[in-house]
């Protein structure tokens, strides 16, 4: 849409745009009643680890973190997080055994669970409820684990979100869900919940919020606290930085108000950032409820894979193994490190790779397509300038004797040879021990030592039943 | 052969060397009566050249130049160069006139030809003869064109070659011959007679320039009368030069003992100075008169090519033409420049070019062995970064609407489409009006306009009945 055609129908559309977010707050806003149950679920909770934790520690205290603290969170979240506060005179060990009798008092039928150390989580009237003790420290710059942090983010956050610009917040994170940015997870490399209320705060509300966006213009840097100002000298911001004011070089940079040194929008991909920007324009130009809703695609048919394969010309490849038995957050990074090395182990040897993902759910895939599937018999290796001492005459005695190679002849000032190509098809590469040349992630390695398959060009028909999701959304790509 | 093996050897090889020169020496030394008739011919076309010359300008003289002026010519040629000068005072014109008038004075059967300026060729007994005006100067840096500079490099050397360096010159030439470095013509891009007669007096004889060559290491700088140490401070020499002592980036450096601003190996390629040194430690190690006979290939067959295809898995593919009238030295840049443009223009869509050449007769051909000939029907189509203003939405309108485009999706901080591609045959694109889009010479892009023929796969055998030598010099390279 042109931007006078925007001009002439802005009145229109700025209705337009009321008129969806109507609809989308009657889905994301929670009712009195819905508030009602979870303050009086919530406030129990707190009064019984309150005096769990108190009977262990006299100092300790009890905290509502998180959205359904802040008031933020979206009608049909059941997220609880009680944090229980200890001294900073508190040993470790100590804390973490405190931590686990507070969660049990709290929860009698709740189970331990692993973060950067252990907490309970448990089921109450519908509820997901965690109970994580943490330290009470002064300041957040003087945290000793990340959990540390949360307390600090939910008091300033507490002292600027109105009713407003709470309900603004529940727009903004339905918003992102639905362009599939919402989640600072490993997986998703989206916008934490943290990450989105700063920036509604920071804007001043939803619209101000996407009408930024849709103008920003990378590295885009806020800094609610302005500490940058209030620190350009410090030698050790100097340390990280260099030339620039910021020392973060993400595409976008959110100062935690909390802890000068931290970046809250570091897991934040660039494509995130740039997904944000589009949608934010499209919907300002042409505002739909359709933005907020999550796709949901449906399992692509075989005949349907058969005619993109068709139509693209291309060569797929899958390796496809057991899913190492890890957390979403461990998973993925590994996955995506495996593509890294498959990728250029593809590319390193002539099979270009035209566009690649993973999958996993059960089994866990590398997906390759490849716009070069097979090479010739020979290759071509340059050798080094003749004048070279030594090294030269080496390769030349090597290889002139070779009845397989053709050479050594010169181009340049260089001795090349053309000898034989040790893959000539992509799948005979991905099938042989070399792929354990590449980069893979640990887990994943261990999981392809033991067995893989290979799928290549019809036998990936085999992946649909599995992911035929993904491969709609990966044959069928949007923004 | 290892260094102690040579070392162990040296004595012996040292006899094998001695003796494959005495060989070579009585295949280009021209015996008593060679000499004798040349001397007796070239004699007598001087004095009738000198009597037509001071007839019309008594102040002009006449000198034998190059190769049988300067005793080292190989048995069996037969060029003789007269050189008429007239003093610098004589306009142009009237040069060219005079000088064509002492040329058919000279050579009654001759006919005019043109380089720089026009000059009478012959034949006289046997043997080609020119008859070439030039300007009698008092230095070669006041030359106005090359032919001028010619009488300077016979008198320098005349001073320098005695007999035994005289002999060691044919020696080199004969040895550049063999390997097929010899020439100063486009085509070769290699070692002219001037450059071998100074290389030989610099290092004192053709032992002794093999032994230095062996060991070069490029850029090689050669300044026999020290112009550099004389001319350090010139600001000329400055303006031209830069960082490096000498304002010349070729690999071997000559600076011209008449003229310190001229390289006379400039026209010499990177490869011709890499092949002289491999075949000089080559031949240093072992001896053989095989060094000094040219290759001479018997053309290859249709069964060894089909055995040549098939063992590299290539595909060929060639655009023939009619060969335009040029002189080779016109010619041969021609080609090269559309051979360079053609193989950019495969590689620039994917078809990449494993090897490639040009030949020429009646028809010339650019010659492309393939790695990949084929590629899929999309490819990958880069957008601007998502916030770039305008750009961004307008890339995206263009695509979002098109059905047959994959996406516009987002990578990192980029919209991607995957669009139609042009050509998925590297065959269509050579027959293609777009092969015009790429650099070709200007003579062979009007021949083209005309006719050409496209050949791939086994239609090159189409190719061995004009080029069998060459198709097997292609198909069996050394150094």
């Amino acid at each position: 849409m042109s931007d006078e055609h925007a001009d002439a129908n802005g009145g229109a559309r700025r209705n337009d745009f009321e008129r969806v977010l109507t609809t989308v707050r009657e889905r994301v806003d929670p009712d009195a009643e819905e508030r009602e149950r979870l303050r009086e679920v919530a406030d129990r909770l707190t009064e019984r680890a309150e005096a769990a934790a108190t009977d262990l520690c006299p100092d300790a205290d009890v905290l509502q973190v998180g959205s359904t603290a802040r008031n933020t969170w979206i009608s049909g979240d059941r997220d609880i997080d009680v944090f229980v506060r200890f001294p900073p005179e508190l040993d470790r060990e100590t804390l973490e055994q405190y931590g686990l009798e507070v969660g049990h008092a709290t929860l009698p039928d709740g189970h331990e669970e692993y973060a950067e150390h252990p907490y309970v989580k448990g089921t109450v009237e519908g509820f997901d409820v965690d109970v994580v003790p943490c330290f009470r420290l002064e300041s957040a710059t003087e945290i000793r684990s990340a959990v540390d942090r949360t307390p600090f983010h939910t008091q300033y956050l507490e002292q600027r979100l109105d009713d407003d610009l709470a309900g603004d917040v529940r727009l903004a994170k339905q918003f992102l869900k639905g362009i599939g940015a919402y989640g600072s997870d490993l997986r998703t490399q989206g916008f934490s919940g943290y990450l989105t209320e700063l920036l509604v705060c920071e804007y001043g509300g939803f619209r101000d919020l996407l009408e930024a966006a849709a103008d920003w213009q990378p590295q885009v840097e806020l800094d609610p606290e302005d500490h940058g100002e209030r620190e350009t000298a410090s030698p050790s911001r100097n340390e990280e930085g260099g030339v620039a004011d910021l020392p973060f070089d993400d595409p976008l940079v959110v100062i935690d108000p909390t802890d000068p040194e931290r970046n809250v929008a570091a897991v934040c991909s660039a494509e995130n950032v740039a997904r944000f920007q589009h949608y934010a324009r499209e919907f300002l130009a042409e505002p739909a409820v359709e933005f907020f809703e999550p796709a949901d695609p449906e399992p692509l048919t075989e005949s349907e894979l058969q005619e993109h394969l068709e139509h693209r010309g291309t060569t797929p490849v899958a390796v496809r193994f057991d899913a190492p038995d890890l957390v979403e957050d461990q998973l993925y990074p590994q996955l995506q490190k495996s593509l890294a090395g498959i990728t250029q182990g593809l590319d390193d040897r002539g099979f270009d790779v035209f566009r690649a993902t993973t999958f996993a759910d059960d089994t866990a895939v590398v997906f390759a397509e490849l716009a070069v599937a097979e090479r010739p018999s020979v290759e071509r290796h340059e050798g080094p300038p003749v004048h070279v001492p030594g090294h030269a005459e080496g390769f030349y005695d090597a290889y002139a004797d070779d009845p397989e190679a053709y050479g050594p002849f010169i181009a340049d000032d260089r001795y090349v040879t053309e000898r034989e190509r040790e893959f000539t098809a992509a799948a005979d590469f991905l099938e042989s021990d070399r792929l354990f040349d590449v980069g893979l992630g640990a887990h994943i390695e261990t999981v392809l030592e033991d067995e893989y398959e290979v799928l290549v060009g019809d036998e990936i028909t085999g992946l649909l039943e599995e992911f035929g999701r993904e491969l709609r959304t990966y044959f069928e790509p949007r923004p």
